[in-house]
């Protein structure tokens, strides 16, 4: 094997099909987060697939490893975690599929660049940027803040960046919910299906995916909800099925 | 009792305070949609109160009957059922603070006839009035179809209608969801709480409780969910408890 792995990095077993990811061992790992959002995207073998804001690059391998699409770029603007997931890449053998560019989802000369998309799918920084005290250097921080990039700039990204008729996917947090639709139908990406993650069936929902259609026409179908866990304080069974799927 | 009931029409106990309420036999008669409408808003005993669409009168009633606030109204396009409305009233001998005007929501001089509220309240038509064959006479089509008035005049005529700060709480479906967002926002009333309730656990929800408030900030809370029936098929402890509280 000829892929470098630096002192502070790990490689995770993703317990599907063999699929490794390179992380740094204090820095931003996968969450359930991307996991559903991989569960919830519907991505055929034809398609050429695209994730904004990919970090690790955990969502393009779950999503090769879950449905073999033909292409599948990731977009990240730091670096040194885009150097790392194309080292993920050429772990997994899969470095004429799964690919990564660094770029600012802002830059409008992407689509000149990777052309259009029948997939996007984004795990955005989900927490607005107000706090103040944040560090732009501190890379958690742009992970999970609104700092490089905010709501807006994603869902003009994905329509830029989305075939005629292409769907978006992308988890959130509920409290953004009027923001999502609000700035997708704004873009006329219209929203079609949600569905509400929520830690158990009695607390309200923590986590949402929404699928958008590059002008599609208005009908929004709610899913029935995930509960993360059971009664008992257990997985449960939809969420130990989405991870027997991995 | 000097209040006459037609042989049409059904005298019906709403099991709180003592309060009847005057229905067609064979019409528009009350359901869930109004009880959880009821117990979802907030009102307060100083709050001039107003209900869109408001039909029979049930959520002008069940609100008196909860929460006491110092004035409701009830406005309603049709005039037989105004009139209804105005006989249940008196029959409580709440007819000096439970109130029916018949009106279409789209006049404008509505604000200038019954002022402004701290708290309106509406269970409008939920349907898109795209079927053709509806008969526009036909007053369950009314109630239920986008045909007199759609989402779009419900929520202008509750913006012009609401106090500074106030607060409208709206009964829907969930596949509306984008729209009412939308809409709320396009006449900044910004939404502040959702409650969604699901037939059971395991489903998809079928209603969507959502507070705005007049120029609020954005900030969106999301409740527990309710569940109508338990995993038995019975009436779940929380549907229990909202009609036990009637």
């Amino acid at each position: 094997m000829d892929v470098n792995i630096n002192i502070d990095e790990s490689i995770d077993d993703l317990q599907l099909n063999g699929l490794m990811l390179i992380q740094k061992q204090s820095g931003f790992r996968f969450g359930v987060d991307a996991v559903l959002l991989s569960d919830f995207a519907n991505v055929k073998k034809k398609h050429r697939v695209l994730d904004l804001c990919t970090g690790t690059g955990i969502v393009p391998f779950l999503l090769y490893g879950k449905y073999s699409p033909k292409e599948v770029w990731g977009v990240e603007i730091q670096e040194d975690m885009v150097e790392m997931a194309n080292r993920s890449s050429k772990l997994n053998n899969t470095d004429d599929i799964v690919r990564f560019k660094c770029a600012d989802l802002k830059d409008k000369k992407l689509v000149s660049e990777l052309g259009r998309f029948d997939v996007i799918t984004v795990n955005p920084p989900y927490k607005l940027n107000n706090a103040g005290i944040l560090n732009s250097n501190d890379k958690l921080a742009i992970a999970r803040h609104e700092i490089l990039c905010n709501l807006e700039d994603v869902i003009v990204s994905a329509r830029r960046l989305l075939a005629d008729n292409g769907r978006m996917f992308i988890v959130h947090r509920p409290e953004r919910l009027a923001d999502i639709f609000g700035l997708m139908r704004k873009y006329n990406i219209e929203p079609k299906r949600v569905k509400m993650i929520h830690p158990s069936a009695k607390k309200a929902p923590n986590i949402v995916l929404v699928e958008g259609q590059r002008d599609g026409g208005a009908f929004l179908k709610w899913e029935e909800p995930l509960y993360v866990y059971n009664e008992n304080g257990n997985y449960s069974e939809e969420i130990d099925k989405i991870y027997g799927r991995l």
